[in-house]
């Protein structure tokens, strides 16, 4: 059984509210340093099979379908 | 300016309903060979300086404090 990565991330372009207030609080904990944050999400995948280029196209799809919106969101796919 | 990434994820024996979720719904969807799916976040941090060792553990403790719930998640720190 292999475990693959989808990396979820909003376009560049697109505003993350979530990353923006994290990123405005740091300096109030003490926190310097930091010039922006961004918020996505992380899925971790368990296969029946091994890792290879048919399952891998098999993950895209289900990253594209179910995963990520493509209007807004990029994603990454890589096998751990 | 260096990136460094904040994987979080739920511990393995805290229940991941979302992930459940997306998992029985793949099969319907015509998505065979998933066996489970974890549903975790990925924060990306740009630092004003670069991602030496002090800048690393400054974001581990951001990790702790902000961006993870250490009783119910674990955390993985890595530069892009």
């Amino acid at each position: 059984m292999a475990r693959v990565v989808v990396d979820v991330m909003l376009k560049p372009e697109i505003l993350d509210p979530q990353g923006q207030a994290i990123a405005r609080k740091l300096p109030q904990l003490g926190f310097e340093g930091v010039a922006a944050v961004r918020q996505g999400k992380r899925f971790e995948l368990e296969l029946d099979g091994p890792a290879d280029e048919a399952a891998l196209e098999e993950v895209r799809k289900i990253a594209e379908t179910m995963l990520a919106n493509p209007v807004i969101e990029t994603f990454e796919i890589h096998a751990l």
